[in-house]
């Protein structure tokens, strides 16, 4: 694990960065996953104006800019480059689709030759866009505001891939993986290999740390856990800390809380993304065993709620992670039904909490 | 916990409750959630004589010879009852419809007075028929196949009721708790009371086992788990322990397993169903520290898989589980494609495993 980091690194200007370091912040800094997004007006009508979803993600000016919006309204320690964990696929020359109210629609792999028809080396144009994004966010970003790259995680990305969409269980990826596991090892290791390249990239362009999000980590018994879900992980964090030393990474294992700690202790990850369910032992004394920064792990149906039992809620947890390596966040995406005002509450809370 | 069983129980006789004695058996017990269901072709048959999923639900000749079916087709140790963890608000008075290719349709709750409107005495006349199925059953089944009744825990069964159907994140019941805990929790102690009856005049009627299906339990936080997964399954156990003592109860809280040992402290159930995610140090140490029977947990798309992959992870599972108290099971249901000759290699690989 990279717990040092380089001291030319922004670190000192950047608050966020500051548990990788080591160091417990009273208030905890603080980002939302998906705070870029469909709950906020200004985010609807730029991306109105966008025509499609990808279109959306593939125009620096205008995924900069919704990167930018929730920062302006609400000041987060880190902005998170907008962008979707489909792109890789729809880079590598597999057809993605954003349908409204059906989500993501993609022709599905069913055979090797689906994934022999992939291309790592036609990822390059579409994957410039995004770096484009990173590099003009890096200059309009506030200079104490960190920058999150991110990509999908390879288990996670194939299981879209496999579908064909996104699914209750994954059965059509768990299914290729248990009845070819050579030609699910092939799909596996051009995503790693993509992925460093795509997150390699990011942080040439600017970025300041990256996540890996594993949404569907948590549907996967351990044997395949270790396959698919581990092992891609840690080639890719390794592959990170050897360029790009200093840059934080954290993994997000959502729904596998019963294997969070092996995942931290063998992928290397600095940092470790909680899930609403992830239970306070883990978060308060478990983690910490390991070093490892902790984010998380508000309800983000909470948020939607709001109210006293929000603000009692955030108390609770910034008890919890009082004087650890933490940065508040939630424990899943912000709902679209998230009213603005709820999110201008939480990060009130957070700055102006009992602990802090 | 009800640790000692009544020496009167057909305990001899039934291998599926000895483990509940304290006795580790080679080769454990083996039953399959979804035992009886639509991979069997006799399922399919009997179904569609039935004609409605409810009608097969509430005919105690069709429902008892669903439950058989697999019974005869593969020796399991243990039957479960025929029906469906939705007969309860079903029964209360909530219209409930299983469409093809949908799963459940019910008019949701949305309002204090809907939870008002159902009715814990209307349930007298449709338990009546899934008791008596349980009385059909003990006489037809072999003297040494144990019996399991059910029913599902109150957080999922309101989860389904407030959605209207099944949902990805169960977000309409989570937010229904956050803003009107006091209706939520009315609607919780409806539940619990329901099911006390439920599960007791399932008992009654000769079964010799329970299992409380918590499907969602995964996707709360800590203080929303305690108050709607622990408290409500607490206080069912404790009443199926005072009133029917020797009974096991079999806890299956899906998805959670970072607070599955806190679940098994807290309820008191006799045996933890694990999910396909659990990890193996949490199968073969954790819950064995807190002399609790394990029940699980073969992902259910390896049964679909078969194969050479299929006998070695029951040899794994096996050998992790020798010498403990243990009940072979899957991770989750069964799934529709499972070729049933698969079902047959299985129960061969776990009779004639390597560490039998």
């Amino acid at each position: 694990m990279s717990r040092s980091l380089d001291k030319s690194s922004p670190i000192a200007r950047r608050r966020f960065l500051q548990p990788f370091a080591g160091t417990a912040l009273a208030p905890p800094p603080i980002w939302l996953m998906r705070q870029a997004g469909r709950y906020l007006p200004e985010y609807r009508e730029t991306r109105a104006k966008a025509g499609g979803f990808l279109d959306l993600c593939y125009t620096p000016a205008l995924a900069a800019e919704v990167t930018l919006q929730p920062i302006r309204r609400y000041g987060f320690d880190a902005a998170i480059l907008f962008a979707d964990i489909l792109l890789v696929p729809d880079a590598l020359g597999q057809s993605v689709r954003f349908v409204e109210g059906e989500g993501p629609l993609l022709d599905p792999i069913r055979t090797a030759a689906d994934i022999a028809r992939l291309s790592p080396d036609a990822t390059r144009p579409k994957f410039g866009l995004v770096f484009e994004t990173v590099q003009r966010l890096r200059q309009d970003l506030p200079d104490e505001t960190a920058l999150i790259g991110f990509c999908g995680a390879p288990w996670t990305v194939a299981t879209y891939m496999i579908e064909g969409r996104g699914s209750k269980d994954q059965a059509a990826a768990r299914l290729f993986a248990y009845r070819d596991p050579d030609g699910f090892q092939r799909l596996t290791d051009m995503l790693v290999e993509v992925s460093i390249e795509y997150l390699s990239g990011q942080v040439q362009a600017g970025a300041d740390a990256l996540q890996i999000f594993d949404t569907w980590a948590g549907s996967l018994p351990d044997d395949q856990f270790e396959q698919w879900v581990i092992d891609p992980t840690r080639r890719i964090v390794e592959a990170m800390h050897e360029r790009h030393p200093g840059v934080p990474v954290v993994g997000f294992p959502r729904g596998a809380q019963g294997s969070a700690l092996w995942y931290v202790t063998e992928t290397g990850v600095d940092g470790i993304g909680c899930d609403t369910a992830t239970p306070p032992y883990m978060m308060a004394e478990a983690f910490e065993d390991e070093k490892v920064v902790v984010q998380g792990n508000l309800d983000p149906l909470l948020l939607v709620a709001g109210g006293d039992a929000l603000k009692a809620r955030v108390e609770e947890i910034l008890e919890l992670m009082d004087g650890k390596a933490f940065i508040f966040n939630l424990g899943h995406g912000i709902v679209p039904e998230t009213p603005p005002e709820h999110v201008a509450d939480l990060v009130r809370y957070v700055r102006e909490g009992s602990a802090a």
